[in-house]
């Protein structure tokens, strides 16, 4: 964490000073703003926290509640999503009052005595270390506190606007000029003007507002997939049990039926998703009228011998989901994709959904409302063309569909009964083998505006073009820390480009040598777009990674564009020098080449580039679509 | 971190339900309270969050300042101070806000050319593990803010009074058999009714108002120590500078002088300590006109051939400090110690001054307050006799005095000219060979009331009698997370009773088995003297650690005691049976016989006594005269 650069700073160094429009941010709703996001959800929550960091942007979220989100029904945290945490500083917290889910049991008929459940199989939940950071449970209203935090501590200090509903919007034609295109009525749902319309113009909409979404209803968009239903009874309870696994996530399958067991946060309450199977189409929702008390009866014969006596029951519900996907995420017709600059999005559960049981859907909806988060900031301050807003709906689209084809398989098979697997193991079997899909770390962009060809993945093995960063351990050289590289890649909506040295040391005639000298110095380097009067690292994080031992890096030999002059003081940053742990060295955990490399990472921390040292016409070819320097004003960060 | 068990909690869950007299909690100081705390220091503020943790105690803490500290002068947080912090819950937050010291580097003049400094040595801060937490540099002030949140959040929901100063106080005789014997006189400082006095009635109060203590003059305590003092000019500077290691931990010794130079939380600011030398009595504070101008030049001639250009300058100071020691920690005269109950206390700087340069004040002053605050919590509550209050003196005094010996060592050491020393690497050898004592791990408290004596050390040679728990970890065999035993020991008021047990497994006939009945069912069991009413893990949290790995372990078999039903659903509490971690054992860890042993700790985390797992007798011989079960009344916590 860094601070105290333009001054002491006394209190909380996670409360940014307020900038730009948040210096003076009305607490009335405005009727102009760049980016209204419809819903306080985990889509939209990420989304207000990514761009409070923009100080320039005007950024609102409408909530159709009075307040804060009391309790979800979300609750499974991937390791991505930790991630994600960490990148907006709250990982370590949350950490610290979620349940880690470490390994899972599976639970079927006793051979010798059917009516009886025993415990099959015990496999470890991260068995390959696929991220440093834990799977966890922590319900969602929890989640949306610690973003809701972040925005409001961002330089904008936004905090939503409760208490608004979302009633219909138009889009002016492109033609007309318009600076705020798109018209969004509102109407009051509590307070003295409760029933009352609101007109907001707004430059961008997100429509983060659920499976029954209006926004997206509003841009013609249809959910389309599964016709029929899975119906489950879902219970948060206290109880006193035998059974043994109980703080342990288990599937247990019985002849009485289906459990999926999810131990919560806090030590005691835990949820069991009971299922109550197929619902025809015909069924006209009457199993929403199963009881609490027949849940937990169901509860009881499926987990015989064991007994359960519940005492409290925090929330319980009955609940249908179809697997159903709209076909793109903005309101330009897919045939249309990339003529017009697209002015409406829809994020989360709008888009995709899906049953509950691979804890996907509060993950994917963030990472929906991140990536596009970041890309309206850099298109509102003027750092890239409104090209980069296709990428959205083209990127996240193929992982929701990916998703649900996952989740088909995952629940179909959940679902089943114990004589219908074709091998006793095939449901943990299948368990292992897709573990870093329902983690999170599937998603693989493919080459476009913001992700390069991966023709030269080879010097970075470890690093896959399209895919998220993958952390690993360095020692930074300036204090002789060991940190996690990728810890550092905060949710700021900088590039980061990381230089992994050759063998040369610093100071030494080297490829990064040249490599440091253009960055700091030639015409087409990306560094170069960053305007006037803004740190020269405002838009570009450039660090280094040397192969030798810290103590043998010299900083005094270390290229100046690594060890940039910072704030009013012109201070120097020392947080950008880093050196391989030779107990775990970065080059070997990661594959990288000898030889070096440049690994280019987009502000959602998504690997963009893997390039030679030598890259330099490359990398000037990469950044230059994407940056718009000396069409826009100087931004006042 | 537990919860959810008393029901549902949305918010956050570090924020306590209030409870008894944090229920209609008075804003404005009460003519009456149990404990008046004088001075918000680090021993005052954590005596305050201990204390907030009792819900029948009336705690208040009065300070002279109008408001929050803005800018301390203490900085060094040694890992026995984080560990502290972990028991308070908020370890991680302040990590990843510090600075961390990793290594410590050390600089003197060149042999080939004496007016110039080269780097001799880096030697690693912690490098045999002390302890799991790291040592860290962060400003008091926000160690003060964290432990006022936990004491906000406590369940009296205590707040501290600010704008009142300590004026004099009167101890009633004991013969008088005053409820509250201490009638304090204090003066308003700011708003409204400023200069105004105020009378307080206290059962107990505790001085923790700092070096010029008011508290400690009106018990007729004095410090002696030194007549000369040593000054030191100190600044807190943002700076540019060809000083390698700016962010380094450094030991400077020149022909022009020495510097102790502790890089600041935040990537930037650093603070050096530049030696003015000893300053004879007859000064007359003639040292302390030493101008900002002044420090850097000498700190300029000292650093030479390096330069330092300062650009802000966020704090600096001139000041002297003796190696002083009041000979009591409260008001029983040293003759008559034992003979009546202590009524006033005092702690931290009001009891000790010394260097600066160990990074040792507030550390101490902390151990200070938290040895102090449980021990009033226990006897307020009727828990324990007020003879336990006696051993607050006896035990600090012997530290403090320690402290005083060691400091003037490394102070006399880090003010010597380079040809004074005896071998070139004297002092990174004395560093190197001392450091577990500033790092807070040498205090041993002696045989007493409260620590048993080691005749049974051999057991558990690595939880030394007297010394702090040293955390090892294990794994949760409900969820089979890994954790770390010790980091459970939160600052919850609650004795601890680790059974380790011996090669039985759980089910089977053994010394644990019966142990745990023992404990459950005995009337001589300490557990037996928790009151009806209260859960019955509210005045002692027993775990058991089994040498199996967790998965052979069965919860069903695992001895009721170490399952209690707890709070008004009577749920399991699951997070009481362990299995030691079969890649890292704490059994080998921790020196523990195989035949297992109990180890007994104190709510402020050090070990009271070790003893075999059949020594029941001597368990309840030694806590029958810490409880007094009957005598008082039940609790309602």
């Amino acid at each position: 964490m860094q601070f105290h650069h333009h001054g002491y700073v006394s209190g909380n160094p996670r409360v940014k000073p307020a900038a730009g429009v948040g210096i003076d941010r009305p607490e009335e709703l405005p009727d102009e703003v760049d980016v209204l996001i419809v819903g306080s959800g985990p889509a939209g929550m990420i989304a207000a926290a990514q761009l409070a960091q923009f100080p320039n942007v005007v950024t609102r979220m409408v909530e159709r509640r009075p307040g804060r989100l009391v309790i979800g029904q979300a609750d499974g945290i991937q390791a991505r999503s930790v991630e994600t945490f960490q990148a907006f500083g709250f990982a370590q917290e949350i950490i610290a009052e979620a349940y880690r889910i470490t390994e899972m049991a599976f639970w079927k008929p006793d051979p010798a005595d059917p009516s009886k459940i025993i415990r099959t199989a015990r496999p470890a939940d991260d068995p390959t270390g696929v991220s440093e950071f834990p799977h966890l449970i922590v319900n969602q209203a929890r989640v949306l506190d610690y973003f809701a935090e972040v925005a409001a501590n961002g330089p904008t200090r936004s905090v939503p606007d409760y208490g608004y509903e979302f009633v219909g919007l138009e889009i002016a034609d492109d033609s007309e000029g318009a600076d705020h295109p798109v018209t969004v009525t509102l109407r009051r749902t509590a307070g003295d003007r409760e029933g009352q319309e609101r007109v907001v113009r707004a430059k961008y909409v997100l429509g983060a507002d659920g499976a029954r979404s209006g926004v997206r209803d509003s841009i013609g968009c249809t959910m389309k997939g599964d016709k029929a239903n899975h119906a489950w009874g879902v219970m948060d309870v206290l109880a006193v049990t035998d059974f043994p696994d109980i703080r342990t996530k288990c599937s247990i399958q019985s002849e009485a039926g289906n459990i999926l067991l999810i131990p919560r946060e806090g030590g005691h309450l835990f949820r069991m998703y009971v299922d109550l199977g197929e619902v025809p189409a015909d069924d006209h929702h009457k199993v929403r009228e199963t009881t609490i008390e027949q849940i937990i009866a169901r509860a009881n014969a499926i987990l015989h011998p064991y007994t359960l006596d519940v005492r409290n029951v925090a929330w319980h519900s009955v609940y249908e989901v179809g697997h159903r996907l709209t076909d793109r995420f903005d309101d330009v017709p897919t045939d249309a994709a990339g003529t017009r600059t697209p002015r409406v999005f829809i994020a989360g559960d709008a888009c995709h959904t899906h049953s509950a049981k691979a804890g996907q859907g509060m993950n994917v909806s963030m990472q929906d409302g991140w990536n596009l988060a970041w890309k309206l900031g850099h298109v509102l301050e003027g750092r890239s063309p409104e090209s980069l807003l296709a990428t959205y709906s083209a990127e996240r689209q193929v992982v929701a569909k990916n998703l649900i084809d996952f989740d088909k398989q995952w629940s179909t098979m959940m679902a089943k009964k114990p004589e219908e697997f074709a091998s006793p193991s095939e449901l943990e079997d299948f368990y292992v083998q897709t573990h870093e899909f329902p983690a999170g770390f599937m998603t693989q962009y493919e080459a476009s505006l913001i992700v390069g060809e991966a023709a030269h993945q080879e010097l970075a093995t470890g690093f896959a073009v399209g895919k998220r960063f993958k952390s690993a351990p360095v020692v930074r050289v300036g204090d002789g820390n060991p940190i996690h590289l990728g810890h550092h890649a905060t949710a700021d909506g900088r590039w980061r480009i990381y230089v992994f040295a050759d063998t040369a040391r610093a100071g030494e005639a080297s490829a990064v040598a040249d490599l440091a000298e253009w960055l700091q110095t030639a015409p087409d380097s990306p560094i170069a777009a960053t305007p006037e009067g803004l740190d020269r690292d405002a838009w570009f994080d450039v660090k280094v990674v040397y192969q030798q031992p810290h103590t043998e890096v010299d900083l005094g030999s270390v290229p100046k564009v690594f060890l940039p002059h910072v704030g009013p003081f012109q201070l120097v940053d020392y947080e950008k020098v880093y050196a391989a742990d030779p107990a775990d060295d970065i080059f070997e955990q990661r594959g990288i080449a000898r030889d070096g490399a440049i690994v280019v990472v987009r502000p959602d921390q998504y690997v963009s580039h893997v390039l030679p040292l030598t890259a330099t016409t490359e990398l000037a070819e990469f950044f230059a679509p994407i940056l718009r320097a000396g069409e826009r004003e100087p931004a006042n960060a």
